[in-house]
């Protein structure tokens, strides 16, 4: 025999019928044992393997991937995210095909279509910073759709966003409640609906106690880690600045970073915890949500899509949490 | 017209030739730039789009997805390593399906028969803890394969490494050449070839200073940052150790863990670089190999080999770097 054997190879080789063969390789488990057994030894002897590449192109069958498209896993929050969506998505029997958008629109426009090409059987989309086009331009079908971290302009998507103003105007709050009146916010361009969201809550917690914003103190132009550095530095240097909310991770190792080399820490609470909080001494205070949770939530939404749930698009906010762990008051 | 347009669709609106329209999909650019044209038009109204799973079962033509296997993507140099894996595929057209073994031979093995199944064109792999099947029982035909960190058994496979025993053996000598006599060694099992190496260096760096081994010392059970906290707790409280070498990112952070734990802190150096390393101060000494470039090393030569090329299989070990933070000489 030449080329790869096909299942009707099998059959022959085990003496059953093809949907038979068909049914053993789909997992099923209602099959007279020595018939399993025959069509075992023959997938064995044949070295059949199933070709899910050609079973997602017939009708009625899937790929078992999906596409995942988060703005870049170098980040941990974004690692730590993938890693609970594709541990979910295995435990179900599906792999995820996952890409950075670097926040890019034209990346993120490439890379949905790339997966469509793909024929990923659902799509689960961290929306970048800069907008890319409208997903009614999207040509259909659209295979199910999860939006996860940030929302975007799809109304069937399922959307999966934390409580960002709230656990902003808390964590805010907690550095008012100390005494602190000139707090910093730190964070990355308003452009992205979680800092805008969460830039809106550090304003609510200030006007809570009756302080009016001061917007020389919000830095809204950390993308990394080193960019926050430079900014807290310049805020230290030149300002009055008395504490920092760090509006996400990259903004609180960036403040790290500007008090060690100033060898001065201000109180400082941030968004989204980091391994750096607990090493720091005292840890990093910060508000977070469960990142596992999120993801087990974005891979459960696609699966019961996948599974053939027709319920009416869903919109979950995760709540967030404050961690206390010293940095709020030194 | 009902279903999916076909590119004999696209040809028949364009008025142009099947295998012109072909060229035009796959990007050919020597295409008459009025037919090309035409094309667009009729792609764009007939909203037809490319199907890879089809195209990757038939002759010569190929899914466009390398399948990755590391062992935990939640661990920072994991992550680091995908994503330069994932971000120089993109740039060659070709996406990543990436998923993790836990360090399980057991699911290692069925990822990889997945990933087959699933027709990637090739397979990088961080071959896990736990052996699973040997590679000479994997039915053929076995596409391009890479082992990245850690070597197996798959003589027609490239490997890349990093140079593990040199590196260890430069931090340990580092920390006797600071007077240190009572250097702990805090990593993972054994089982694992760089663990395996790292070890081999440690020793050696005494051995050259005429230090016996003491493996009372030498813990390596710690698999997690937590558990690597707990062995480094242990040390402080039961033993005379006077500096600690880290062999891998998650001992160093559990080393950090534990010295802030017991208020006091011994000199230290790591095994690859970590985020904390600069927010500790003094910083943390490293040695560590450039991540990014082991993974564009990992895309290149998988990429050569779907490019054609039938060279030798190849072994290449990157080398280590020392980075002096200050954490050698506290």
């Amino acid at each position: 025999m030449t080329g790869n054997p096909t299942m009707n190879d099998v059959a022959r080789e085990a003496g059953v019928a093809l949907k038979t063969v068909s049914r053993f390789v789909n997992g099923e488990t209602n099959i007279n044992p020595v018939l399993a057994g025959r069509i075992a030894d023959a997938i064995s002897t044949l070295g059949y393997r199933r070709n899910l590449a050609a079973a997602s192109i017939r009708p009625g069958w899937t790929s078992k991937t999906i596409g995942l498209i988060i703005s870049d896993l170098a980040n941990p929050y974004y690692s730590a995210l993938t890693s609970a969506i594709e541990s979910f998505a295995r435990e179900r029997g599906y792999l995820v095909i996952s890409s950075s958008s670097d926040e890019l629109g034209t990346q993120h426009d490439r890379l949905v279509d790339r997966l469509m090409e793909q024929r990923v059987d659902g799509l689960i989309v961290v929306p970048p910073r800069d907008p890319g086009r409208p997903w009614s331009a999207v040509t259909p079908p659209i295979p199910p759709l999860v939006f996860v971290d940030r929302p975007a302009d799809f109304p069937q998507a399922d959307v999966i966003l934390a409580d960002n103003a709230g656990g902003a105007r808390a964590a805010t709050a907690e550095l008012l409640a100390h005494g602190r009146r000139r707090v910093a916010f730190v964070g990355d361009a308003l452009g992205i609906s979680t800092m805008r969201e969460r830039h809106a809550g550090y304003r609510a917690a200030l006007e809570d106690v009756g302080i009016a914003a001061d917007e020389t103190i919000v830095r809204t132009d950390a993308h990394s880690s080193r960019q926050a550095a430079v900014a807290v530095a310049e805020l230290l240097a030149k300002t009055d600045i008395d504490a920092v909310f760090a509006a996400n991770n990259r903004a609180s190792v960036g403040a790290l970073l500007a008090f060690r080399d100033a060898g001065r820490r201000l109180p400082l609470i941030g968004f989204d915890d980091f391994e750096a909080a607990l090493v720091s001494s005292p840890g990093v205070s910060v508000v977070s949500h469960d990142i596992v949770e999120m993801g087990r939530r974005a891979a459960e939404l696609t699966l019961d899509r996948l599974a053939g749930s027709d319920r009416e698009p869903a919109t979950i906010v995760l709540p967030t949490r404050l961690v206390l762990r010293g940095s709020e008051r030194i």
